[in-house]
């Protein structure tokens, strides 16, 4: 299939309609949809939240009557299931659209096709592959689960240039400023969840949500896009594997959820009185006696967390990457230096041979204020 | 004075000329000149290397008699002393010429001003400031100098993201790729002088020189500026405060002047045998029986090294920054993690506040191969 110049601009509006979800869809993809007839935009839509329309039933509603013949651009394989809203092919069916241009098909592998199927079996011309790319950077999350059966997950941490997170005695604000502090509760909104460890929390006693009056100061951040009301907290997961935490902590008394993964049930008296809407989650040891993280990547996968963000100290992230479990690696950097003394990034065995060391690749490194943001990837 | 868009033009031209030089001119700095006559060049030259003829010098020789009436574009104020090649303030008289702009005056604090004085007592109209910034920019080592009797300092480093340099056991190869290390050449090139510690040269048996098969690789280059037969090797120096330097490292079997730094004579025997320069420095000792960096950075404005390259270990480099010598820092880093048993950056004390920390602004960053470079500035 060769698209045209049409082709392309249409998915392209469809691709940035679908953006505009990323804050709320989860756990749901970000799709978006619109609908041409006569070199003229008919419908178009895209899904903001988990049991609302899809984005081809904002894009038909605003339609109407003139989908008859028309072509549908959608970012995603239109859904096949009777959901909470029906499926989106047969929806497109009976409005009598003419073709459908689909960016990629579905993920998972036990439904892929079956949209395309029913489509094209109503005779519908249904072309795949027109902005693959672009439209899965749309959902990396909901791709790796749908294709590997545990979230994506991104580590974050930030840094002095020579890799130091504290000084001897702890102190650590702060290295980064103000700018790369926004940065991230720019990302941490996009997430499904955010994961650390007790000893974070005991530690530095974090709150782990998102703020809107912080998210204004990100310079990615555009308010029309996301009202405070609209706002959708992350969960927040803290492993606390022998039951250490005292539910004192901060992070309690903030609202949304928060699960506790341990290897041993807890006393859950005390859950109730606080604002936050607590869960235990138990999940296997492995042999250090610590949480099995690739148990509770099957356990998240479950619950359809789709994008992990960590946020831990030197131990646990070192864990992660032991693991080869992160996708992404992304590093706030200040041009500082704390010296020999100051406490490392992260903990790793000692290597002898340069064979055994981290490598990653780095996706994109910008300025964010005083300091500079650096994306790494997986090699 | 307001200039006017030639103007403009024109000095830009002598800045690219200047700019020629970068490799070959020291101790001398980079200048660039232009003349000017009825709208067209008539001359022009730079500084190519010290002993060789002043940039009006080649602007004058190729303008001739033309030169008389005309303006002359000069990236530094000419020169008012008698030395190998007679004071060019003078030769500008002599020439006839109308006017003279002049990007900055001689950052030297003796002399400022003498040249331009010169002109003007000749009834030549002469205009500074034009691109002042940029002017500097060509010679940053020369201005320190002359501003603060000492060079001015860069020091390059290597590491990963967690700003570890090797392994604990010292395996470091590679940390940064090839394109890293071929920017380094292209920095080596243009440096007076590099230095680094008796640690660092008994440990890896560094060649500390510019290669110019390397420099070739580096993107930076510029084949057409320097051939190979016009290579200068900057001067290697080494801090060696208590002779352990046995003179079989291999650094001393490379052509160039090698400065050995030490508290204490030496027995030179053996000199002479190698196919470098080598000379003994002797240089005061600090409290801790090292080598006093203030007093050895006196010595070496005496010989008129205005650019000093450092590639030394944590310890040595740590002492520049604990003492607050450090203009700029490069780092090169790769997207790699050591861990925490990695060896680190830079030694400094154990800091108590994030007040007594080293601060610096980061200037630039850019990716070079897989790797990034990033320049900061002291604070």
């Amino acid at each position: 299939m060769l698209f045209t110049d049409a082709d392309y601009h249409y998915m392209q509006r469809a691709l940035l309609l679908a953006k505009k979800g990323r804050f709320t869809t989860s756990p749901n993809p970000n799709v978006g949809c619109v609908i041409v007839k006569d070199a003229a935009i008919i419908g178009e839509g895209f899904h903001q939240k988990a049991g609302t329309p899809h984005a081809e039933v904002h894009a038909l509603a605003m339609a109407g009557e003139l989908a008859k013949d028309a072509t549908c651009y959608v970012t995603l394989e239109p859904c096949a299931h009777f959901g909470r809203t029906g499926p989106c092919a047969l929806a497109l069916v009976k409005a009598g659209v003419k073709r459908v241009v689909v960016a990629m098909i579905d993920p998972n592998p036990k439904v892929a096709g079956g949209g395309i199927r029913i489509l094209q079996e109503a005779d519908i011309q249904v072309d795949v592959g027109l902005l693959t790319k672009e439209a899965e950077l749309l959902n990396p999350g909901f791709i790796t689960r749908m294709k590997h059966q545990r979230p994506r997950i991104t580590v974050k941490m930030a840094s002095s240039l020579d890799g130091k997170t504290a000084l001897k005695n702890g102190v650590s604000k702060w290295i980064t400023g103000a700018d790369a502090r926004a940065d991230v509760q720019y990302y941490r909104a996009q997430q499904s969840a955010i994961l650390t460890g007790n000893q974070t929390v005991l530690a530095d006693d974090p709150s782990l949500n998102v703020r809107y009056q912080e998210l204004l100061n990100s310079a990615s951040f555009d308010r029309e896009l996301l009202t405070e009301s609209k706002l959708r907290q992350p969960i927040r997961i803290i492993l606390d594997s022998h039951n250490k935490l005292t539910l004192n902590e901060k992070l309690f008394d903030l609202p949304g959820k928060v699960w506790i993964i341990s290897t041993v049930e807890r006393d859950t008296t005390g859950f109730s009185t606080k604002k936050a809407l607590i869960e235990q989650i138990i999940v296997p040891a492995n042999n250090n006696n610590q949480i099995d993280l690739q148990a509770l990547l099957t356990t998240l996968n479950a619950r359809e967390i789709n994008d992990l963000w960590v946020e831990a100290g030197a131990t646990l992230a070192g864990e992660f990457f032991k693991e080869d479990l992160v996708d992404e690696f992304i590093l706030y950097q200040a041009p500082k230096l704390l010296g020999d003394q100051g406490r490392n990034l992260v903990n790793l065995p000692e290597f002898s041979t340069m064979n055994d060391i981290v490598n990653l690749t780095l996706h994109s490194v910008v300025k964010v204020g005083d300091d500079i943001r650096l994306i790494n990837h997986r090699e």
